[in-house]
């Protein structure tokens, strides 16, 4: 057996455990380097799903795992639960929230998180779907919106707190839209007895003229479609100007509303402001072609932070893209310890899926457009293969099983203190009713 | 069909959807009354498996289930949303946060809480397990331990981040340094490279003179063994002075550790207060033998709030008696309802049961005492049946078949800003060591 010197070694630091960060640790396990891969956060995410968490069908642990235990046996790496705050590229060290690290070479993903254009005054009436306690925090507002409803004897107020507006018809608007439709149409219409859930207004909102807009005409034609077949209601072309805590105003008018969910805007991760690097609009760090930043030596971007074109057309910030650069740069890394210049980058776009409900999905692979319930179980195949581990896989195709034989969501819990949600913008006179005469 | 005038009907409410209040409300589901359930969680808990989620064997939703599902085929029942604040005896209504109900019959079923014996400024330091929150707070802080200690260079920190102090031998105390050991010496031994997650000192400590002293002396001895031989450091007869975010100090010395958890005292919900009724020393109603409060007029208290003897024993506050007690005071409200007097409670022991570990527990029925496997078994049987609802019995089932067959937790998940924990104690001196050298 060889020992190694691991001192000796390049160390390789990678900022971020998500989709882009995980695969160049991973393609690096070979190498003869040193890794540490910080992060925040102690697990990996499978965004993707989240707004199956949001909507009570997964459990937040059926899409996180450990990103020890992902790595537990890739013998290179270390991973620290840690917060980089600055990179301080002439020394070559990243500095932590406490303490710092020196690298050779650095690979920052730290991905994005919401934009809200300017007017994250809306933050707290519109939460957005990046983190799990984001998913979680959704979840309390959508079942606490019910339970009001339930408790609620004016019908202006009822038709309120049952009212769900998501603004962004991307995938995650889409997704988040069709799965509030469904679990208020098939799972909670038995479980209470004033109110009908089925009857719950839910609105999706796109400031561009299409849903899906990243799609194929066909496959966003069909998404509409699915979802007004499910009972979503879609408002194209028109942009919100303002969002509170009792709902939206749009160009054409208000839509009163208690639960609003925000889906439209990404901003990248302040990391890349701190390497002094040209940025495009939402804060991307623009890379060169191989994805190394300019004019910061061994430092590469990746993933949702990388603003990078492939054959003329900027890399979308999904997963694929994330781990195919990942895997880019972990071979550009091994390729420069061994001498060999770097190579650039280039997307191998193998298709994009967004589900709308229930055996409801829109597909698109080339010129290829799949629908419906082709699309769904598509779809289906591919988020299983890739949820990363593989105890994970299995739990959830138990759930996802559960869910579609009984309509059942066992996760509709509500946690933490629901007082504060409860009295959102309630007035002062309602508050003796009898609420049982 | 006969058609219920519902309005003319007895209207029976209850208060608390735990084991005791749902016992009483499934129990009058025939009878011609209508009830009203008002708990402040969307979701009855099943608290004896808590520590297995504060040790990430476990999901939240394993061991809750929404208390409107639970009931959505009982007709009689609304459920409510809600937070009582006091009782007003002399007019039958129930005062909420946000409004009021008014009653014929009143249950209450408020449960129980920590009690700091006076030292409330213990409770950051050493967070008790009765809620789901409670749990995740625990187990975020276990495994943060876990975390700061692989970064730590100083030897005695480390040794302090991996000592983890639980402070109450009975049963939730006893499981959870069993489950607590295990974790460390099975599940995380393999994630870490410069830690030994096996080698952490877990220590166990009851002021009384023996662990589990509810159960007889055979089943005291057996736990006490099988506690040592998977690594627990049990301290008997010895009372706890003080705790802060470094340790712990008992008449004999003090034990520096980053991590503790209260498992040792219980105070009544402050409900039994605003009743106006004679309370014990831990704040629990002084009922009549038929479980009604003196001086109130159709007002029953069932469960952890209630405190009655039977046989000339104090009923234990578990969840057997809190189910008998539920279904005696159901019969007796509508014995009251059809002319007939109240009846006397009788509690009757089924047993008492406790794990400790993988294949390691205690059982007491009667004069027989098991322990080891058999206990184990029979632990584990009973648990799966009592878990209420279908789906999480299933759900339960296959993570622990994952749990025992691969040692493997995937409920590691740390939620929430680590930094605060992280930070906690740290001295400003050791900030900018250099973590990775």
């Amino acid at each position: 057996m060889e020992r190694l010197q691991t001192a000796d070694l390049p160390h390789v630091v990678v900022l971020g455990g998500g989709f882009a960060g995980l695969a160049a640790t991973r393609a690096l396990a070979k190498s003869r380097v040193r890794i540490t891969l910080i992060d925040r956060r102690n697990h990996h995410l499978f965004q993707p799903l989240l707004y199956q968490v949001a909507t009570a069908a997964l459990n937040p642990s059926d899409i996180a795992a450990p990103i020890r235990r992902i790595l537990s046996s890739q013998k290179n790496v270390s991973v620290i639960l840690g917060k980089a705050v600055a990179i301080d590229i002439a020394k070559k060290i990243v500095q932590l929230a406490d303490g710092e690290v020196k690298y050779d070479f650095l690979i920052i993903a730290a991905g994005a998180t919401h934009s809200y254009f300017g007017h994250d005054e809306w933050m707290n009436a519109a939460p957005g779907l990046k983190t799990l306690e984001d998913a979680v925090e959704i979840r309390r507002r959508v079942l606490v919106a019910y339970e009001a409803a339930e408790r609620e004897t004016d019908q202006r107020k009822i038709t309120q707190w049952m009212t769900f507006v998501i603004i962004g018809a991307g995938p995650t608007g889409v997704e988040m839209a069709g799965a509030l439709a469904e679990i208020s149409r098939r799972v909670l219409e038995r479980d209470f007895r004033r109110i009908e859930p089925g009857r719950a207004r839910i609105v999706l909102i796109e400031a561009g003229p299409r849903v899906l807009p990243a799609m194929s005409l066909d496959s966003s034609a069909s998404a509409m479609r699915q979802l007004e077949r499910i009972g979503v209601e879609v408002i194209t072309g028109s942009a919100v100007t303002d969002v509170d805590g009792n709902g939206v105003t749009l160009a054409g008018g208000r839509i009163d509303a208690r639960t609003i969910i925000w889906a439209a805007g990404v901003a990248a991760s302040p990391l890349g402001k701190a390497l002094g690097a040209p940025l495009d609009r939402a804060g991307r760090v623009l890379v060169n072609q191989d994805l190394s930043v300019p004019g910061a030596d061994s430092v590469f971007v990746i993933g949702d932070l990388a603003a990078i074109k492939s054959d003329g057309k900027p890399v979308p910030g999904t997963s694929p893209a994330a781990i195919q650069e990942g895997r880019h740069v972990a071979a550009n890394i091994a390729g420069l310890i061994r001498g060999e210049p770097l190579t650039a980058f280039r997307y191998r776009d193998k298709g994009t899926l967004a589900t709308i409900g229930r055996a409801a999905a829109v597909a698109d692979f080339g010129r290829l457009h799949l629908s419906g319930f082709i699309a769904w179980i598509t779809w289906l195949l591919v988020h299983i293969f890739y949820l990363i581990g593989f105890r994970n896989r299995f739990l959830v195709i138990s759930e996802w099983a559960w869910v579609y034989l009984w309509n059942d969501r066992g996760a509709r819990l509500i946690t933490g203190d629901v007082e504060p949600l409860l009295e959102r913008g309630k007035s002062g006179e309602d508050r003796n009713r009898i609420l049982s005469s």
